[in-house]
């Protein structure tokens, strides 16, 4: 296991791979495989597992006990709750492969605490999953869905925060960015 | 790492904490930050996670893959099952912090493996939180909740079984308490 | 720790049993206890956690994050999806044992990722457990089950895919394997 410059291994962790971008941190009991591409800045917290074929980009946030699977992209400043769990069988059985589904977490999307992500998935920017969800189907970009199977139930600002659009077509969050809503989507203003 | 008198901490796990009672036992892989207070008699099992602003009470099991986190108290007798997740902030999103919210564990409950808790709530005395549940609002002491979201379903005794009222105001339990129910309420008599 | 002939244990993995069957491998952070008994090449990944009642057939695969509790059987070719939670106590309490109860997952089972089963279940062959689900009951062989209560929505065949009947009582999979519905269950025709 070759020093990476600025990339903090606790000591109890496995990192195998060479590709950990500078000021990225790997905690205890977390084992990184060789063919893992990391970037900055990036939070890979206790017990979390990563594989080979995946790429994970700058601040990232993945939170305790989740592993990322071959086939799992997660773009830069994700955020991935205490034991989230992905997928990459669709129809999964021991002894009859079928080839893996990819999973792609867009930038900036929130995964809640123990929400399950069914394969083949996108979960589109900005979005939030509530916690203890499973999702089932794509996420629109600044979506907000909860529950078992996860629905859409309003939309959240880039900050993360719910938004009130109430009756009118626009809205302006707390932290000042405007959105205008559409048919089953949102844009950002300014 | 000192010895701390009477606490068992298995030689793969990771206790920084000056702070534990005697009769604790920490178990392989768990890791417990130094700031963690912790009483006696307690259970951690392998693959937990204790951040710093933790409290934990005397007698408290917490099985594999929990995460403690900050803001997060645990009161006397509080079970928590495998792979339960709790929380502490509200709209998580990476680079947009917005402070922590506080979870309160009151004495003698039971949370069911694999059960979400979101951040900034109750859980009252000796209530029970079903397997698999997401718990989105405060729990009155007693409540059986489950379901996502969890709902009240009945109550339990302080011994952990299911109350039977049935159409009548009082019951007893098999283990000899006796209970009156009230409006959203139960009140221990003897 | 005795090296087992053709057994292979991560170096950062605790197996404890002396009966672990050849080809099975064992993971970092896992940790197996000394009355566990495994059979031959079974997959027990990352950060899972086996207790002393416990046996596990051939080919079983288990994902990361999966503790097995004393009274569970794993029958050959199951599949634990990563996260899953098993349980072995109805109505747990710290401080008021009341027994353990048993789980069985038959011959070819699949538990999708952060499933959760409550004790005291059988899971029939082949049946398929959707991801994030929780089961509650008992579930027929080749059932194909989800939701929180999961309940059954069709079934599955011996390969893992879905079986679509439609309005027939006889269907075949793309495997070649066919099937008859009854009530309430379908039957393997050859």
């Amino acid at each position: 296991m070759a020093e990476r410059e600025g990339v903090f291994i606790h000591p109890q962790a496995i990192c195998e791979s060479p590709s950990v971008g500078p000021g990225t941190r790997i905690w205890a009991f977390a084992h990184v495989l060789e063919g893992a591409r990391i970037g900055s800045r990036v939070n890979i917290c206790d017990h979390c597992f990563v594989e080979n074929d995946v790429v994970i980009g700058d601040n990232v946030v993945i939170k305790n006990g989740v592993a990322v699977w071959d086939g799992v992209t997660i773009e830069d400043g994700a955020f991935l709750g205490p034991n989230v769990a992905l997928t990459n069988e669709r129809w999964p059985r021991s002894g009859f492969p079928k080839g893996l589904a990819r999973t792609l977490i867009r930038r900036g999307a929130t995964i809640g605490a123990n929400a399950t992500i069914v394969t083949g998935i996108t979960l589109g920017e900005y979005c939030t999953i509530g916690a203890g969800s499973v999702v089932t189907k794509d996420v629109p970009p600044y979506a907000l869905m909860y529950g078992n199977p996860a629905r859409r139930k309003g939309w959240v600002c880039v900050c993360g925060l719910k938004l009130a659009f109430g009756q009118k077509e626009k809205t302006s969050c707390s932290c000042g960015r405007e959105y205008r809503e559409g048919d089953e989507a949102v844009k950002l203003l300014q």
